[in-house]
């Protein structure tokens, strides 16, 4: 970073907590300029066999753990170390802001003190963090959905008819059934970006994103105790456990503690933004908050943000929040279980010598016309989020011939992604959400060839986040709003975000070959994906049954990410 | 081979044309054992993209022609040399029998002189020797095909509705309308196996099995001249360039020449075998003519022959005659055309680094319990022989997960070409003729692991032919026959023939786990392969106008072989 700083300016520190590490990133405040930055890995990980946080003791399959103390290190640790690197005075930075992975939640003390911390529960797997990832809880999920669909609730639409197992009321609901006792002394139950927020300023405040997208938080209201009680009598209090004012994105929770400044190093009482989720603070860190403006975030996984003006009920998205991604517009949120890791996996598993790297794989692909490898896929490997919300589902891949060649697959691989995205966006328009340019963050955004796929299949001009570091200056957006230094989030966007817009253009030739491909993309899609065929879903039975009665210890499936930014 | 001739033995030689080489065999007749071998390569092999044995004028798109005198050749070089490596004193030696690729079929004289040995057609590619997979004759072959039908010609059902490309008449007829004066001249059309035996014996003759499967001969007699008018009026006569008198397997055709001594070493007037087909005679060779013993000749493709008592139409088949395979039943044959194929291309273009070799594969595929990969696929790499005669069909594979490995993917590839040598299976038997066993030759039958999964998908017990050079020891015992040592080719394959029955046995739970993929296989293929979604055509197209627009000199698919015998 060539940025100096100079006396006169102003900073603010953006903390994008990850899956496996926490990252500080220090932006000023009149321009975006990034100034430092500094990573600091989970000491623990994710503790998805063995608690090793406390006693080691073994977990069960599809748990996914962490230690809270391991997101106060990254206060600690990279905070200071990024600030350090930037060669900016502390005492010049006005404000912190922070997003998380999510739905990442746990239960606390009503001062928000985690259970885990308390010597008799820390070897309670049910006391510590449940990572985003965290899949036990299925069966709750289930119950939660059949119920709500067979009550009519009036939410279950605003989640494209499905609450995903990862989110605050199947994990909450497996805690009740598993370990009454640390359900009942769980006087809070919070999402980590809000505890963390806690953490800093001392003081619990709840965000309306997290609280819509993973809280189920609707019209002013939680779901009913009636219904609740329906899933089990002693969940009927649950709400108590997450009630409280709800802040928009960008609001100021309060000021840093004596103690949070200790570990930062920065001033106390510097303003602390609310807490946010890593894929939705991207959207104003790629000055994407106008309604249209659909951000993807593709990594191992895709997930995509996008503001519109309407309510809107769109069958397979996760949610819309009022304001949840910024206030005063309706926040949709989609996503793509495996894109990234499709890639990866072609790569590792399937790329014979000479063709194991995407660079080689990528050359060569490029190389072809559209439909040259008579090749489609479903992008499915790992299940399919949107619009399917089946994590059963399972990749397919059509017309292989003896003169199919690597780069073929891989071409193909990269296309059926570029399907599925599309797929995305037509169920919003259909909707009535309106879709008009894409804009691309995260890890893929350097494969050219991947990026005018997605303009060309999409129709639609693809713009890119202008930072590599999109949620840490998303965050730091939040904190000079939170500061006072922007009226609002989207003026502190203007501002600070970046973004070069119209990189990619539709090809209008290679769109209209790829018309027909997605054509044959989506009537794949529909076919296994929408109980014409259940072939998926018969051949993952089988495979279970099949390694089941060949090991009983076997486990189900591995765990299915959803929500990933790279 | 650690037999040794004795004084007063007998013996014959079987000599196997194949696409790239020659193969003679002397074989003893008391016994069938082998005493020496020779293979000599064709000079000119397969010339596919230029004339080489003339002016080296380049050569249409899926064109294959063939130089008749290097089939001379291994006459001339490997009879001796087999001979020579046996030890066997030529005087001994009673009858010599050939068996060839088909439909191999070139223009002759009256006097069988090879039209491309005239000088002044030396240059003109018609009047050489078309291959079996010479692939320009489709467009003759579909108006073939669609007369046959609208004027309900009794015999297209004998071929299980279609006549191929590769065939008598689809070549003859391409020759007709692209090079008339070539035509008119040739006043014979003859198959290469009944050419060679006319080499060696000096007189013509016509063997039932070729003519039967390759040319149309039903009931006594050829297609009549009013069919072959309205294909083209200068057609009318082209059965008067194959008739004659048809001799039975088995057959003697008449006496070395003396010209043909010479070549061979072997007595003037020695017996000579009438022709046959590599697939047909390996029936013989593998004790596996008794109907109700499917012979599966698996090399890179399959062939698959086998007797029956009565007369059946079989949609999809490639083709049923009297005395096809051994004189006195119903001879049928079928096919698949991607076998070992899919595995070499998986192996050389899917496999990564460390596992990039059939060992490998095998070893840790075996390890897995059936179904457990979650995986099935379609073995259409190579299009579809039987049952769907559909050479524009291509591979699928579905059930991929992020935790599919190789070893799953080849496994998923062997069990596919095993379920569709099952949907062959139940064809014959659901229109009446039974398989009771499986008698399996060719390059394969050393894969353990592949046998296994045959038998335990088909639910049939599998033999495994004892010799390696089962078609030449095929035509070696046909050569007993035509010598007088035996009343009958049954008589002599029961003492000459070699095979080890009931090698593989299908294990019942295996069998029962394998019906519930192969339904899943059935279900698949009649999906893509019988008209519900013709994605696999329209994708080839996709493919094949991506290509010709890119560039217009790049001709379309590959040809597809149609018979190998490994």
């Amino acid at each position: 970073m060539s940025v100096t700083a100079e006396p006169g300016d102003r900073y603010v520190i953006g903390v994008d907590f990850g899956t496996l590490s926490g990252r500080a990133l220090v932006v000023r405040v009149g321009d975006g300029a990034e100034l430092g930055t500094a990573v600091h890995p989970y000491r623990h990980g994710v503790m998805d066999a063995e608690l090793t946080a406390a006693d080691g003791r073994a977990l069960p399959a599809d748990w996914a753990l962490q230690d809270p103390d391991d997101y106060r290190d990254v206060l600690r640790q990279a905070v200071p170390a990024a600030l350090a690197a930037s060669g900016v005075d502390p005492a010049r930075v006005v404000g912190i802001g922070i997003d998380f992975t999510a739905c990442t939640v746990l239960p606390t003390l009503a001062d928000g003190t985690p259970l885990c911390e308390l010597p008799d529960l820390r070897h309670r797997p049910h006391a510590w963090v449940k990572l985003w990832k965290h899949h036990a809880a299925q069966p709750q999920a289930d119950r939660i959905n059949a119920l709500a669909h067979s009550r009519g609730e009036p939410w279950i639409g605003r989640y494209g008819g499905k609450i995903s197992a990862e989110w605050q009321y199947a994990k909450g609901l497996q805690l009740l059934e598993e370990d009454p006792e640390v359900y009942a002394r769980a006087q809070r139950w919070i999402e980590a970006a809000d505890w963390i927020v806690w953490q800093l300023c001392g003081t619990e405040t709840r965000n309306v994103c997290t609280a819509g997208y993973k809280g189920i938080h609707q019209d002013g209201r939680y779901p009913s105790a009636e219904y609740l009680a329906a899933l089990n009598p002693g969940f009927a209090d649950f709400v108590t456990k997450l009630e409280g004012p709800l802040a928009q994105l960008g609001d100021r929770a309060g000021g840093l503690t004596a103690q949070a400044a200790a570990w930062t190093g920065l001033p106390e009482g510097t303003a602390v933004a609310v807490g946010n989720v890593d894929a939705h603070v991207t959207a104003a860190a790629a000055q994407a908050l106008d309604p249209g403006r659909l951000v993807a975030i593709m990594g191992t996984s895709t997930c995509h943000v996008v503001n519109g003006t309407e309510l809107a009920e769109v069958a397979g998205m996760c949610g819309v929040v009022d304001g949840g991604i910024s206030a005063g517009h309706w926040g949709y949120e989609a996503g793509q279980s495996g894109v990234g890791d499709i890639f990866a996996w072609y790569v590792q598993h399937a790329a014979p010598a000479g063709y194991a790297s995407h660079e080689a794989l990528t050359e060569a692909a490029a190389a072809q016309p559209v439909g040259a490898h008579g090749l489609v896929a479903l992008d499915w490997w790992n299940g399919n989020r949107s619009l399917l919300v089946n994590h059963d589902l399972s990749g397919v891949l059509v017309g292989l011939t003896l003169a199919t060649r690597p780069p073929d697959v891989y071409r193909a691989l990269l296309e059926c992604t570029a399907y599925g995205t599309r797929m995305i966006i037509e169920a919003f328009a259909e909707a009535g959400v309106p879709v008009d340019e894409l804009i691309v963050a995260g890890g893929l955004t350097g494969n050219t060839l991947l990026m005018q796929i997605y303009a060309d299949v999409t129709r639609r001009p693809l713009g890119i986040i202008g930072s590599a570091q999109g949620p840490a200056l998303g965050s730091a957006i939040h904190a000079a709003v939170a500061a006072g230094a922007y009226p609002d989030v989207p003026a502190a966007s203007a501002t600070m975000g970046r973004v070069d817009r119209d990189v990619y253009r539709p090809d209008p030739e290679r769109a209209r070959a790829y018309d027909a491909l997605y054509a044959e993309y989506r009537r794949l899609h529909d076919h296994f994906g929408r109980g014409a065929d259940d072939l998926l879903l018969r051949l993952r039975a089988i495979r279970n049954a099949a390694r089941t009665a060949a090991d009983p210890d076997v486990a189900g499936p591995a765990a299915t990410p959803l929500e990933v930014v790279a």
